[in-house]
Order: structure tokens, then C-alpha cells, then sequence
């Protein structure tokens, strides 16, 4: 199961290199990884309004092209494993109109209960490990 | 009464033009404005803990000359107007080292109380008033 | 003339206040405003390949509602002058699904040689002032 | 050989879950990897006007504990390999009043050469291979 997610590049995502900046990237991951769970009815606002958060605790990218300006960008986004209370995407970016792979990679995000000070984990929805386990 | 604050151009805050992307200067305005008010005493972190909060409701920017990765600025910051509550900041961005002005701007911040929603005014604490008024 | 343009609220893009930080809505606007370009057969990206650009000169905003995370907000974007070598956009961003006005703003940009250092004005695209004039 | 950089998380860097969005660690990672470079007399924006550029072709993250607004952060960074075109740079983020740690992670640089289009490797500059050699 994957979701495809579709981007443009902003102008303000490029740097003086002429390409996009590799920490955008990681919001192209977030736009799609949310995308996919409200496609799937889990609005990840919701999440939070019932007072469970998803941050990222680790994370890897590789780049192997650069993106553009103005290039239209497909984000594949899947579920690659899923524990009691973290579940790990992982993505590809591809620009379809050249056939171009531009990066791959994952983030791993923990669930943890907005209440508690400091964080602690809490097991994941129920709807959500049913959904990908 | 003003401040003067030093910032340092990132590499992410170019783009392909390759000077500083418009937005970013608001990025910089906004950590001048909060190193004025500490400087003063008046930590922001500490103002919302106290349940309010000063989000900008008004701003004009304008661009005299570009700034470019790794360029040494500074941002000098002061109040220009304070009403029971509001405030408004007026901003100068300079590169010294040439003696460029890179560019001026305002903003207005609005005093709300973070516990009420909607978001409903606020009077300014009394210390920022004295300190400004 | 107007174009209306389509963004939805990315997490990256809010902060602790909850809500989208100011900064944010230039990236909507320029967003907007090139898709509404582009739409008109004027992609920005082609104008910087024929050694042209559009840096932004001067700018306002006013906030009248915050937006928040998975907001689907809608850019109205129109041309409100141009002149031979500027041209100035204002818009206005709303949450339909509400009814709420979020933001309303401009910005002039000037158009200048990309080939000349320092930065010389340089008139608009006859293409540009045809459409626009 | 490394070298502790000094940041201060500024209000726009955190999120609506109260803590710096974990892309803009990456900005954090860049700032202090160019003042280490800077500090060795290998100033990055030189590079570049030499025509070679280092992009990030790799890179992890892993997040021990979340940032807060005006959180003063040590960022200690170190070369942890070099080849003839490549460099990888390993970081730890430090909260030194709470002793706690923030962050850890790396990124590989690979060196390009500016004037070639598409992109392909170079030679890292001499001076830079001695340094870290």
C-alpha cells in the first residue's frame, strides 16, 4: 500500500545553487506522509486534537538528482514497518516528466501523549495499526 | 531608544536568485525584536507562558538592496508606537562592512490573551508599557 | 482580472502559537502569484532562462484571521499597476470553507537584468505589459 | 579536530506541537558545518566563486530530546571522513544548561563542479583535503 503525492517547487525552496534546499525535502515527506493518512481517514490534526502527537525521532535522506524551480514533483509515500507505538515511513521523490528519481528516504516517528510533560510514548491508534499492520 | 542586532545570512535563506529570499528578512526582524525585548528584560518565551501573546497583525517591508550568503548584517530594532494593546516595531537592516542599507520595514503586533478562543485583544503588560510607553 | 490559487497549510509551516507564521503567507503569495503568471503563459522560471527577474521591492500585509494546520485557504491573486519596468500584485487569501478572510497584502516587483551586477531596472517583457496594461 | 557553533531557536523555527519543526535542524547542522569551515579559513562562499559547490548527497538525523524557543544550542560538528571529492560531516546538538542532548547526525557532502551541467564530480580543493586529510 503507497500513496502518490504530488508537489510543485516554490521559488522560495530554491537556494543559490539553483535547486531546491535539501531541508525542503523533509516538508515535500510531511505534506505527503499526511496526505496519505488523511487519504486513509486518519487526519493527522485530528490526532493531535485528541491529544497524541507524531514526532519524527530519526530520519535519513539520499539525494540523487536535483529538483527545479517550478518542477512538478510525485512523492511516493508507504508504511515499510509499524510497532506498538512507532511506525516508520518511507518515500521516493521522482519527476516523471524526465523519468528522474530526485531522492529517497524515510522518517520514523514516534507516538507520544501530548499531556505528559516531558514526553512519553503511547501506543498508536487503533485505527492506524489495523490500517498498516 | 533602539537595539542593535547582529545576524549572519544561511546558505537555506539564499535562493536562486542568489540573494535572501524576501521572506526570510521577516525571520530576521522577528529575532531582532525578541533580543530587543530580552535585552530589556521582557523574554517573549516568558510573555506567553503568562498566557499572552503578540502575533503580528500588520507589516510592510521594503527592499533596498540584496543581501547575500554569508553576509554580516545588522538589524536595528525600536518601538515606534504603543497603544494599550499594541505595538509597533520599525526595523533597518544594514551591511556594515559596505555601508549598504539592505532594507527597512514595520510590523504591528497585537497583545492577545492565548487562553480565550477566538482571540480576543489583551492589554500590554504593564512592564513592556512602562518600558516603551 | 484575477486568478484564485489553492494551498493547503503544511505542519512545517505553522508554530507555537498554533497557527501559520506570518512569513508563511509570502511563500502563498508568491505561490499564487506565479501560478496566475504560468496560467497566462508567462512561467516565471522562462523569464530568468531570457535573463529577466522579479525581485520583490516593496510589500505589505495585514492579518485579520489565523490559519491553521490542513487549512485549505484560496490566493486571490490580481495585477493592481504596471509600469515599464514594475509591476505590483495584491491579494487576498480566504478559508472558503468558513467564509474567513485570513490575509490580505501586496508587492511590487521591479524588473531587472539578471546579466548586470549591481542589479540595473530593465523594462518588462512586451508579453507582460500587453497582458496586464 | 571540531568546532561547538552557537544558535539561538528563533520563534519561526518551532511548530504548533511547541518545539523547533525538525527540518530546520538541517539549517542548524549548515550554519555550523560553514562556520567550522570558515573558522579553518575555508570559507564556503569562496568555494563556490571557484566554481565548485559541496551539495548534501546523504544524510540522517536522530531527534533524543525536542528544542524550545530560545533555546541556546551548541552545535559541535567534525569532519568524520573525506575522500578525493567527498566529505562527511557528523554533529551533535547540546542544550548545555539542562546538560541535555538535542540531536545527532550527519551529512556527506559530495564536490561539484558549478560550470558543468548536468552535475559532476570534482577534486575537493587541496586546502580542504590537508585540513581534514
Amino acid at each position: 500500500m503507497h500513496y502518490d503525492h504530488q508537489v510543485q517547487v516554490r521559488y522560495g525552496e530554491t537556494d543559490q545553487m539553483g535547486v531546491v534546499h535539501h531541508a525542503n525535502y523533509l516538508l515535500y515527506f510531511e505534506e505527503a506522509r499526511t496526505a496519505f493518512l488523511a487519504s486513509h481517514g486518519q487526519p493527522y490534526g485530528q490526532l493531535e486534537k485528541d491529544g497524541l502527537a507524531l514526532p519524527v525521532r530519526k530520519l535519513d535522506m539520499r539525494f540523487r538528482s536535483p529538483a527545479h524551480y517550478e518542477d512538478q514533483l510525485r512523492v511516493r509515500v508507504a508504511v515499510d514497518r509499524i510497532t506498538a507505538a512507532s511506525v516508520r515511513f518511507v518515500y521516493e521523490i521522482w519527476r516523471d516528466a524526465t523519468e528522474t528519481q530526485i531522492a529517497t528516504g524515510s522518517t520514523e516517528l514516534a507516538c507520544i501523549d501530548l499531556k505528559a510533560e516531558p514526553r512519553v510514548p503511547h501506543v498508536l491508534p487503533k485505527s492506524m495499526r489495523e490500517l498498516f499492520g
